[in-house]
């Protein structure tokens, strides 16, 4: 398995598509913005392109641009692609119905995503591709890692040879973002899918004075309509050339894929039809209850255009009584979502003109899942299959969400765990935005991807708050390969990694732990402290799930090494060690070896200070004796005061806490209008250390004030008795200026629930102590000193 | 009935607009200008909403900028409208979608035109609608002129009572440009229609400091889809609101529309579903044919979303066993067009739930008319209505054209008429674009429908080179309601008007003439020398159908009376002396009124120039005999001359001659690439008068060549050998400047077939002759002598 790597979807299907390009237009949109960005380091590194050109990358003012410009470039024969999602793909709607009516080999690769509408969500559904399905591109969909990149050549052999552009698309942040252990394509099967005749042909077809001809002209009612038909050929073939793509393709790789995928029971009664990531939760679903005898099965469409409604009928088992086909969109006012219609379409020409590959009529509902990464789970997967076996199945349901409005809502048991996860080990971290654990896992899973025999993944969740905000990195690996396209859910992770001491009063980490796992904690606290600091909660979870638990003070480790506030390669050394997934000093050497390829460029003591760090590592990790009874009078903190409005406290509150997918959808606002200031009820409390004014040195210019970025400090002005009875210590200084009255003090008061304790205040501040020059008018101070003294 | 109007589609829909609304956002796109333009006319002009306050008309740079203002303006709690087609709705897209999903009262204003794939097209189809139907609008189809005015209100009505944005759509040229008889709809009945407390509510939604609320947020996994279907019970709701608002209105108004309106046998077996304009010519067609005993019927698609499946099935009669659904757009790569899939989606549904309406489940087919405005005729419905009756209907076929490639084209009986249009009266006029036809026509039917009992209906066909080239215009006019939405026919017209004389050698117009029908010519000839000039097909014609032929020299009564070329008052006066229509001095009143209120602006000059040709019009009419027997040796131009490539002759010539409709499929570029250079073979022959050189003024500036917008103009510098053999009259002189040799000639060349005697080169040519200052170095002159000298 050495030849495998472990990359995300986006540098996948970046890698594939920069090879076999000549020009990349693009503009950047989350989910699909580091394909542009891997792109553009590579033509900048001189990485060229499978003929030996170096790919020319373009970034425009917007993607409507980076249409036109991928449309100009194609009509001068230039192999070209773009990277886009969401309203980015919408933008580009135009020239798309001219790049297909035109019949113009391209391929566009979509990182799926919602488009805005009550609200913008940077998170996947299928919206933005659905808005693209009457443009005359072909549509397909990649449902992991692996198929994205295989798809992202599959498509574009496809497109040179039947002209037709296609739209290939899969999942943002599910698949786009996930790290996964993938066979890479290599050059010698691009170069035995790609048929240099085809890019000679799109050369030949260029707009060139050599061989004038005029295209982009106006036509009048006599010729459009027969013109518009004139094309139906280059429809009717794309299947075909496709599915030959798909086996030369298996035949150099061995993998295999066709137009429409069925697994499952052969005499199966009920079928899913599905697109994207949630196939491959289905597809484990599927197998662990047709193991269990169900008669049950899933069809995956990979080609969604061209429809080939009797491709789709011939792929299903013949015993077919009820379909339930899924979309991951919602088109309001559509009596169905597009794969829905199609599906049903399908299903009633082939009844309805004598095909007989059914008993009778098929029974076929739509449900909607999945709208912005909403997750998708085998429980949800299983309700389905169990609504469609009663008398009368639902039709235009919901999964993975309550709602009490218009009861669309499928009830599913969210502890359902699927043979194959079962057989997976599973890792959860909890870090903050910007501290390196994301990095660090993403180092840790391709360790383990890259030297052991398993299969590996690993998926982040960032609150879109980003830098500051909570970050939990999934990891899963184990014998088979990994088709979980969901979080790892309630009691199901071995490893719980904390790795910020402020998460223990506010999240329920261990909620996610498995019985007998192992919990490791960054701490400030010596090791004897850490169990009467903890809440009562998490000591009597640690009892009763019978967990280990570790603990370290990694910011300690850190400053000694060296390495500032970076404990990620500390925590990351700690979890191998504990996990036991190497042996310990081969673990140890890969983690300095991943250090070096990701900081090798930023200097040796960089590198030496992370060695030290990782080397110190073990022996500042120490294991915490649980006491026999949870005793502690630590409780955990509400998400919001107790005294706060209705809506705070049954929406925001909950959000904040984590638990918005319980909010059900009567609570609500029906057109996304929210109430304002309900920041006020946030209180992050992120910051280790904040800003203290030294009132001696201050001179009052409001820098502090102007920089900081949440508004955490302010500066007021008043009389000396406003302040007679304010605590010790509070800092004050007269106000200087001659439109103050004498007499008058002022202040500069941070709020230390608020502060992130970025340290933007205390760069710009420009009052230094003459003599100790690095005292300046503001300070970061150690945070719990401040909030000791708060509370008198 | 002296309450109706005569207006166009535009125009109505804008008045009913520019009366709901504060804020109109536009940007020009054809065929829906006109919109935006009456709607800034007469807020330029001071004409108030019905609440008394000027609506703001702003034009942005581009639809995606209009679309963005219509969003900013309607959350500031302003009643806001915009008005656009095709390539401009396409910009809307993202700004929609955020209109719905808040759930913001709207209507868009949409005169529906093709999107360009292969090529650019301003004609109709729906495929810029549908491009929108998952925005979470609402989408209202109106059919005609009046039926698009009463929508406009109707829309507005239900789009503030269900918060719901409405794209209501109506078909562009065909409905947006057909200038038909209509009762409007008054003050009265739109404040009536209008509940305030609707406009109450959308104030008290807007975003304000007052009642501060936010909008536009960004939301994560938990909550978005839980958002997104919190809006469902709005979307259930619509139908019935707008089902209320039609049934308010029909109160207000006696015009009675349902979402599905159902017309034909009560036992119709074979059913129609269609949305559009087509409707109306496939509501006299099934009436025609009803009549016959046929069991047929045809469901018009009002509310097409929400789609009310339910709904659609109970507006069926409870025999059917077929139907045709019939979409004006193609989706390449789409199994089956948008509404096609949407009925076979409410009857699969019905059927297989268990629904009880019908004895089986009906047979659905799907087929494609009308792309681009192709013409959609009684023979062509009746042909979709016989090919439901055979063992196995076609799916997927298009009518309209010759499809001899994939094969999906019906064949259809052009010459079939409904009694309704046997029992309308039909008259066609052949213009040149600029000469004043049109508007001339557009007054005869303001004169018809205002000054008489008669239905009246204007539609006027345009070639894409606008000025200068062919306009026809198509009239009826009749006892009864006109629904006839397509062009008249061959063989169908009672009159027949020629107002160019160089037609007569180019264009099969008496094809289009009925048996006894009148032609009035103008030409520049003696009564006594037209039936001579004539070629001898057209005598033939004349002979054949029995028809009466009158001739003008418009040209010469014009000029006379001071009117240059504006021969449009006198052909009119023709007109309605011939057809008569009214009595002759009532029309003569009435057409003197018409001028009044067109050119009233323009001076009493102009006035008096069109009323003394008025009254000499009918002294220089009169009626040319027809021969006994067709002896002109002159025959029919052909369109491009003989020895030409084959495509030249297949397509361009097809094109050139008006008969591109009958290009099979098989001849026309797959992706829109055609050949250059095809202009060389379209010789327009449109000037009456081209420039002369006067060699002896001649200053050499070359200013008429850079000006010339066809490039019919060329210099040439040669040696005077060159011109030995030249014939007489060959104008060259010396060349002078340094930089030429001594001895050389030039000429400033005139191509007289290519030039459309705009004058813009003798208007820019700044050399006269000091001794008579009106003649310049270039002059106009009547071309025959030239031409006839070319031919020597």
């Amino acid at each position: 398995m050495t030849s495998m790597i472990t990359i995300d979807g986006n540098q996948a299907v970046a890698r594939v598509a920069h090879r076999l390009n000549e020009v990349i237009a693009i503009y950047p949109i989350t989910p699909s913005s580091s394909m542009g960005e891997y792109a553009d380091e590579w033509s900048a590194a001189g990485i060229t392109n499978l003929w030996g050109g170096l790919p020319k990358v373009i970034e425009m003012q917007s993607e409507a641009g980076a249409a036109g410009t991928v449309h100009g470039a194609l009509q001068r024969g230039a192999l070209t692609t773009t990277f886009t999602s969401s309203q980015g793909l919408l933008l580009m709607i135009p020239n798309m119905y001219k790049i297909a009516g035109e019949l113009t080999p391209a391929v566009f690769h979509v990182a799926a995503r919602s488009v805005a509408s009550h609200a913008l969500s940077i998170f996947c559904d299928h919206s933005d591709v659905m808005a693209c399905r009457g443009t005359g591109f072909g549509m397909l969909a990649s449902n992991s890692v692996q198929e994205a990149q295989d798809f992202a050549l599959i498509a574009q052999a496809a497109s040179l040879e039947s002209c037709i552009p296609m739209l290939h698309f899969f999942d943002g942040f599910r698949t786009s973002h996930e790290v996964a252990k993938i066979v890479p394509v290599d050059d010698e099967v691009m170069r035995e899918m790609i048929d240099d005749r085809w890019v000679q042909k799109h050369r030949q077809r260029a707009l060139s004075p050599d061989r004038p001809a005029i295209r982009g002209t106006a036509q009048n009612p006599d010729v459009f309509f027969q013109s518009r038909e004139a094309a139906n050929l280059h429809y009717q073939r794309l299947p075909d050339i496709l599915a030959g793509a798909m086996e030369r393709f298996a035949g150099h790789t061995g993998r295999s894929y066709r137009l429409f995928d069925y697994t499952g029971a052969a005499d199966a009664e009920s079928v899913m039809v599905i697109m994207g990531s949630a196939a491959e939760t289905a597809h484990d679903t599927v197998a662990h209850l047709t193991a269990q005898g169900d008669k049950i099965g899933l069809l995956k469409v990979r080609l969604f255009r061209p429809m080939c409604g009797e491709r789709l009928v011939e792929a299903l088992p013949r015993t077919v009584k009820r379909l339930a086909v899924l979309d991951r969109c919602k088109e309001p006012g559509a009596a169905g979502e597009p794969l829905y219609k199609d599906v049903v379409t399908a299903i009633a020409e082939h009844v309805s003109s004598g095909g007989g590959r059914f008993a009778g009529m098929p029974r076929v509902v739509g449900g909607r899942y999945g709208l912005s990464s909403k997750e998708f789970t085998p429980g949800m997967i299983r309700s389905v299959f169990d609504a469609l076996k009663t008398d009368h199945p639902p039709n235009g349901f919901t999964v993975g969400i309550r709602d009490d409005v218009t009861h669309t809502s499928l009830e599913w048991d969210a502890g359902f765990q699927t043979d194959a996860d079962l057989q997976t080990r599973h890792a959860i971290f909890y870090g903050l935005g910007s501290d390196g654990t994301v990095s660090a896992n993403r180092n840790t899973i391709r360790i383990i991807g890259e030297e052991t025999d398993w299969y590996a993944q690993a998926h982040f969740v960032f609150d879109s708050k980003k830098a500051g905000a909570i970050t939990v990195s999934h990891l899963r690996f184990g014998d088979r390969p990994i088709r979980a396209t969901y979080l790892i859910g309630k009691g199901e992770a071995e490893f719980v990694g904390c790795h910020q001491a402020m998460f223990i009063d506010r999240h329920d980490m261990l909620e996610m732990a498995k019985d007998g796992a192992t919990f490791l904690l960054n701490v400030p606290w010596p090791t004897a402290e850490v169990w009467d600091r903890m809440p009562q909660r998490m000591q009597q979870q640690i009892i009763d799930k019978h967990l280990t638990v570790y603990a370290i003070d990694a910011y300690s480790v850190a400053k000694q090494a060296g390495l500032g506030k970076r404990i990620n390669t500390i925590m990351q050394t700690c979890y191998f060690a504990l996990a036991d997934l190497l042996p310990r000093d081969e673990a140890i050497e890969k983690i300095k070896a991943s250090v070096r390829q990701t900081y090798g460029t930023k200097g040796s003591r960089i590198l030496e200070a992370n060695f030290a760090a990782i080397d110190q590592a073990l022996a500042h990790l120490s294991e915490v004796e649980p006491a026999a009874a949870a005793t502690s009078t630590r409780q955990q903190q509400p998400s919001v005061p107790g005294d706060v409005p209705t809506f705070v406290s049954d929406v925001t509150g909950r959000l904040i806490a984590g638990h918005g997918d319980d909010i059900p959808v009567s609570l609500l606002p029906v057109d996304g209008t929210w109430p304002t200031g309900t920041a006020a009820y946030e209180k992050r409390q992120l910051a280790l250390e904040i800003p203290v004014l030294e009132e001696d040195l201050c001179i009052l210019c409001g820098k502090c004030v102007f920089v900081c970025p949440h508004s955490a400090i302010r500066s007021k002005v008043f009389s000396a008795d406003a302040i007679e009875d304010a605590p010790d210590g509070f800092k004050a200084m007269p106000v200087k200026g001659k439109e103050f009255d004498a007499g008058l003090l002022m202040t500069y008061q941070v709020a230390p629930q608020d502060c992130t304790g970025c340290t933007l205040c205390v760069d710009i501040c420009p009052a230094r102590d003459k003599s100790n020059l690095s005292r300046k008018a503001l300070n970061m101070h150690p945070i719990e000193p401040v909030l000791e003294r708060e509370k008198q």
